[in-house]
């Protein structure tokens, strides 16, 4: 099945070298079209820009038009296979962008991964875009360049494999609290610290959400540890959660949610019985979660979600940047903030009318999705 | 008029915000197609290119997309406006090449002017594209810029300020000396030895026409100056002619044609006067000539091009470019060579079956025109 898809998905891709293309909006089908679109009458637009930067909203490309970055260097689930291996994955996106959203994207795939590089690239070839999403850039390093961009930079910045995943889990437990009539003082466990993993502890706590034990691939994140990066003990400093030396499972004992951003397998059943009742088990791995779903309904999971289309509850980020950068552009706000997240999470769980165990969020392919997000960033002009 | 052309294109501008778009060759209506455009399908894609780069070019956008790239130094005649103001320009370039070749470009505006930081930023975004096209770049950095490109990537670079105007100058030059029983033999001057100077100069003695006269603000170029650029002293020192020290109106005196690349009004009748029988005059300055060209007709020139499309024999790049980089696309060539420029010079002056004084080329609304480029550069393979 999974091989068919590989093969299927290869001779797309040859068929059309390719997903997008770049049109042109008018037709230059006549010398006198061509002297409005070009010389000498694009002289007078230039001239307009020059005197008045801002113009080139009005009158360019800039105004609908995002920049997909990446430095190859986490490439979906495979690691660091390089800018030239990322540009499928940018070009669908930018598909996506386009196709369910109606915003322009194009796909930069960069040949450096040095992090002060990277922000200066991204700052030199940023003049022809409406916003910037960073993709696919290994952690630590996409929270400077996200960081330092989202200041040196007067368009906004966001890195989806950070928010694009926070805002989508964070509506998915909206929902999934719900359900279960549980309220902002669950025990929460994050396995996996990564760019995902640092987001959504951030973007839950921003939420009131505030109880998370950290795991990554030593264990409980606590004081004890030495090597901790910055974000880590920023993460147990503002965490309520007092946090201890212990395992995974140590960690999940009495948790109500276990949010896996980890690895294949992780999350055993016998560890599920240890939770509390009824827990919420969102095991996002990917290709493979962290327990499949079929056991952890077994060992009791009241709600389990992944990151695959072939079970219920898929958390997916496509369900959030097509919308999020559609109201950027069309609300003209100049740089991303924290509560827009939490507001497009709140969005989204309340476009949920049959609300169940197995339906906590809308499909991207649902009407209403793309609008409804857009929407919401009006309230942040 | 003029102000007309400039108030409409505003008004165009403004109405389709730019006039460029990128858009998904596959419609994604289902989860399962996405599934092939996207994940999980397109990590099969990434795998195999990560394995051999090359295949980029089979599975990705790579194959037929041009970047366009300027850093705003030297806005068509309106000098340098930097990166904002550039945007209309590169934009309207990219319509062109699609609607013209089916060859998609990207429009990419830098915030940077400095010499290296423009190569090591365009080496750095050059993964995605398969061609770039340089634009709008002062000289005489563009040269060096040019050089180091195609030195250092191994796709094909191409400023086209120098290249395109300098192959559109020999096809209507070739033309012309067919029209007036004139072969490689003649006197050549060049007025305005900037980035087109230089690469027309360059582009004729390639192909044989080896006696030119060089002029530029200070008058004719001779080696008794010392302050001369790497570019004019190799260009004397390729020259037959005899170079000395005088005006624009010692240069002409007795010449056969006269290329102007330079300022408005710099010809005078009583030059033109001066120069051999039935003279040849290329007045391309922007948007208003050397001459115009019934004064030039008056004092007896057989043949007037301009750059403008309200007179006779526009001599426009828009002939070379589009069919240009689809030709290397289709032949999959790594870099350009000066012969290719020849080559493509020598077709387009074929094309024309109703040749005359008043029309030397075709223009590029004539079918065949971007198929007839195209396939001379599968004489390069």
């Amino acid at each position: 099945m999974q091989n068919d898809v590989y093969q299927k998905s290869l001779e797309l891709h040859k068929l059309h070298h390719g997903k997008i293309e770049t049109i042109s909006k008018v037709r230059l089908n006549s010398g006198e079209v061509l002297a409005l679109a070009y010389t000498p009458g694009v002289a007078e637009v230039s001239r307009q820009i020059a005197s008045d930067p801002s113009l080139a909203r009005e009158y360019t490309l800039k105004r609908n038009t995002v920049a997909i970055i990446t430095d190859g260097s986490s490439i979906l689930g495979l690691g660091n296979l390089g800018p030239f291996a990322a540009i499928p994955v940018m070009e669908g996106k930018a598909a996506i962008f386009k196709e369910f959203a109606g915003v322009d994207a194009f796909p930069i795939c960069l040949d450096t991964q040095d992090t002060e590089e990277i922000i200066k690239v991204v700052k030199q070839i940023a003049p022809v875009f409406g916003g910037i999403n960073l993709e696919d850039i290994a952690a630590p390093k996409c929270f400077e360049i996200e960081s330092r961009l989202r200041k040196e930079l007067s368009i906004p910045v966001m890195h989806d494999d950070q928010w694009g995943a926070a805002t989508v889990i964070l509506a998915g437990l909206i929902n999934a609290m719900k359900l279960t009539n549980r309220s902002n003082d669950i025990k929460v466990v994050i396995s996996g610290i990564g760019s995902a993993g640092v987001a959504t502890a951030r973007l839950l706590m921003a939420y009131g959400i505030k109880n998370i034990l950290f795991c990554d691939s030593q264990g409980i994140i606590h004081h004890g540890r030495t090597e901790l990066t910055d974000e880590k003990r920023e993460l147990i400093e503002g965490s309520t959660a007092d946090s201890f030396e212990g395992t995974i499972g140590d960690a999940v004992k009495g948790s109500d949610i276990f949010i896996g951003l980890s690895k294949p397998g992780l999350l055993t059943q016998d560890m599920v019985r240890t939770m509390s009742e009824k827990p919420i088990i969102f095991a996002l791995a990917n290709p493979v979660p962290e327990i499949m779903p079929d056991e952890a309904i077994a060992a009791g999971a009241a709600i389990v979600a992944t990151g695959r289309s072939d079970f219920p509850n898929q958390l997916n980020n496509s369900l959030v940047f097509p919308g999020l950068f559609k109201g950027m552009f069309e609300a003209n706000i100049p740089q991303f903030k924290i509560e827009m997240f939490s507001g497009v999470a709140q969005v989204l769980a309340d476009l949920v009318k049959d609300l169940s165990s197995v339906k906590i969020l809308p499909t991207m392919f649902e009407s209403g999705v793309v609008t409804a997000v857009s929407r919401e960033l009006q309230r942040y002009k």
